[in-house]
């Protein structure tokens, strides 16, 4: 066996990611030692209770409390503590000492990425972060390396597998919200607290992360556009499906050109995809990136978005690559952010959109709505009008429904979300519209 | 504007990729700077003609014949003239004189690949190919890096855009392989010489770089069993697509445990795919790369094989890491090969078949077909028996053809490639069996 240099990484944290990245170091020492061209010693594990069950088999001599003390010695730490604090302290002790670090926590990232990339520059030292997006999926050095010579014009990613999950599972089983993520809990798919998943924050984070790489500009998680998925219901899903599209939880990342230059925009909201488009075919907990760049053209990323295992896969990767870097000398390559692009609010931009209203089934009514629309700027692509029962044929074209309610499925051609905002407000208030039934974007068309 | 650094790049070939590499350099000159941190100059292009015609307009004064001369005042040398030499000796010369290198070159990468390399290595220079397998898609990367931490099981690429435009529309218009294929080269998808596409010597190129990759082990070409697509007819075809498949030109790296230790197998050649697989939905001339691993489970990338504009993104990508990495100083990482698994001959090789037969029509036939088979270690999964007419119900169990003879499609169980060779010869020898139609692998199943 060659005689390798040894570098000491230490752990901070032994949950479902934490244990495996442990033990998966243990298992597979004298091959990451190969590929790293150094053996990676295993010094310690800080974590809050050591003598909490794990996941996987580990000494109980590794671990401690003491996190400051484990960073101090360490060559290189792997942070998987999660949350802000003390997850940000220790990075930069870390990082102060001279460490490289590894780190999947995306909400740091999100919320203090500057500072951190910031304290890393000054020392020459690399944070590393591919498990940070999109879990095992390897997309943070597509998007940092081999994209950095092309011009990304926008990223739809699917980037959240809770949501994910259920979303397809209404989809394919016509199932309700509730009853699916009731599911999702049982199975463990989806936390007792479901809001970071099912409000659109875990997504919006990652969104933050996918958009500072591709468009080389530090944007802050404040200026992401975030809904979630809370309002999708069944009827929704149902008229998306026979309008051939599926409804999915997208972190859209777009450069938008116009007459004073490049400006990005950042948004997470619930969607409606094309069922040909390569993002409807992504099912249960799994995600997707698709990029589209200038001289690339069209990419897609696909796989495990989340588990301990898969997560694990890309924090040892960047373990390894730390590693190298570490042999290699020289210091670490700061991130990219020098095109400071400015981030339009969500009323700057242009998307098409699919509105549902129940509207008075009397004669005059279409022209009504369609006047309310032009005067807003909103201009017409389709116009389908059904009854309102949902049980009844979707495709029945004319309204005769003895109620006198009838619905009408309006898509748009692209227009400007503040004018599409206020053009909803409008028709909420006409007479002739009795409800908005939903407002959805439409992307990927 | 920062007052960056300046590095000098010398390109060598200006063709489809080349010419676009030079304007893209140009045009986006600040803005590569911005991400590399350095300026990058374009100093020079060596070509064999300077006069010759150009995808590009690019200044005449930035071309020469002498690319000696060009590489010795460089810090960047991007390699694009494809072929073994003088590429072979040029990239050595740039490397020699301190230049980190950038390739596309999947001949030269897949024939002396350990040269370069080890050159590379014994002065700290670097060796970027992100070009050099499945075009704009970034697979070298995420193989070499985001997945060092991992074990890759198998891949399964479909890295080939020319032979899997001709095969997909073999499937989708029921097109022949000769017309298809004339098509292909009138609208410049195919070459006048197809031999390095349909016969699968690309593909197995980039077969030997990414087996390289996932495996750590250096994969001679020579080591890559390959068959390319001539033989596929369109009943071969029409025969899939009824049995729920389609026939893909796949380069399949594998890992294959048994009690000794792993060794590798590394394969091209046209081979069945379920239809609800991810890659059988990759259409036209595109790319994909289906990658199993221990932890991270199925990854999926996508995207555009080949075209200049496309291969330019990969390349300047390159550029730019070199240039990050001149900038941060250090030695350049070498290449993960310690692992050095022993490489499978193909006749060791495991894998499902569908074998078709034309039997005579009589009893008992099936009786001594399947006694050849069970003789020769080969296990049959399922037998379709029709009548052997293309234009006949396929579905027609009882073989009720006047002439005498039916068709058998026989899927196999897992088998060993020479166990099954030896038994299609004893097959095509029996008095019972009067043709093999076609012997073809199932992957992905």
């Amino acid at each position: 066996m060659t005689d390798y240099r040894r570098l000491r990484v230490a752990l901070l944290g032994a949950g479902a990611v934490g244990s495996q990245v442990a033990a998966l170091l243990r298992q597979h020492a004298d091959e990451l030692a190969d590929r790293a061209g150094a053996r990676l010693e295993l010094v310690g594990i800080a974590v809050r209770n050591p003598d909490a069950p794990r996941d996987a088999d580990l000494p109980r001599e590794l671990f401690t409390t003491d996190a400051e003390t484990l960073i101090l010695g360490a060559d290189i730490v792997i942070e998987l503590m999660g949350g802000i604090e003390p997850a940000r302290t220790n990075l930069l002790q870390a990082i102060g000492s001279g460490a490289d670090v590894v780190t999947a926590n995306k909400a740091l990232l999100a919320t203090h990425g500057p500072e951190i990339f910031e304290a890393a520059d000054q020392v020459g030292a690399q944070v590393y972060y591919e498990a940070a997006a999109a879990g095992a999926i390897p997309i943070i050095r597509p998007l940092r390396d081999s994209l950095a010579g092309d011009r990304v014009q926008r990223i739809m990613g699917i980037v959240n597998g809770t949501t994910n999950y259920i979303l397809d599972r209404m989809d394919t089983e016509g199932a309700d919200f509730g009853e699916v993520l009731a599911q999702a809990q049982a199975l463990g798919y989806a936390e007792a607290d479901p809001t970071a998943d099912v409000e659109g924050y875990d997504a919006a984070q990652k969104a933050a992360i996918l958009a500072s790489l591709a468009f080389h500009t530090s944007v802050p998680l404040e200026a992401v556009h975030r809904e979630g998925i809370t309002a999708i219901d069944k009827p929704m899903m149902d008229a998306a499906r026979k309008a051939g599209y599926v409804i999915k939880l997208l972190a859209v990342c777009e450069r938008v050109s116009n007459g004073s230059g490049d400006a990005i925009s950042v948004r997470v909201y619930p969607a409606l995809v094309p069922r040909e488009h390569p993002l409807a075919s992504v099912h249960g907990a799994n995600n997707a990136v698709f990029v589209q760049a200038e001289a690339a053209g069209n990419l897609m990323f696909y796989g495990a978005g989340a588990g301990g295992v898969q997560t694990a896969s890309a924090v040892l990767g960047d373990v390894v690559s730390a590693a190298r870097r570490h042999i290699a000398g020289g210091v670490g390559v700061g991130e990219s952010t020098r095109a400071n692009l400015p981030i339009l609010p969500i009323g700057h931009v242009t998307t098409q959109y699919q509105i549902t209203l129940e509207v008075t089934d009397e004669p005059g009514v279409l022209a009504t709505v369609a006047g309310i629309l032009s005067e807003g700027r909103v201009s017409i692509a389709t116009v389908e009008q059904s009854v309102a029962d949902a049980s009844a044929d979707p495709l029945a074209r004319v309204a005769a429904d003895p109620t006198g309610v009838a619905r009408l499925v309006i898509g748009t051609h692209k227009a400007l979300e503040q004018d599409l905002s206020e053009t909803v407000e409008r028709l909420a208030d006409s007479d002739v519209v009795d409800r908005v039934v939903s407002v959805l974007r439409v992307e990927g068309d």
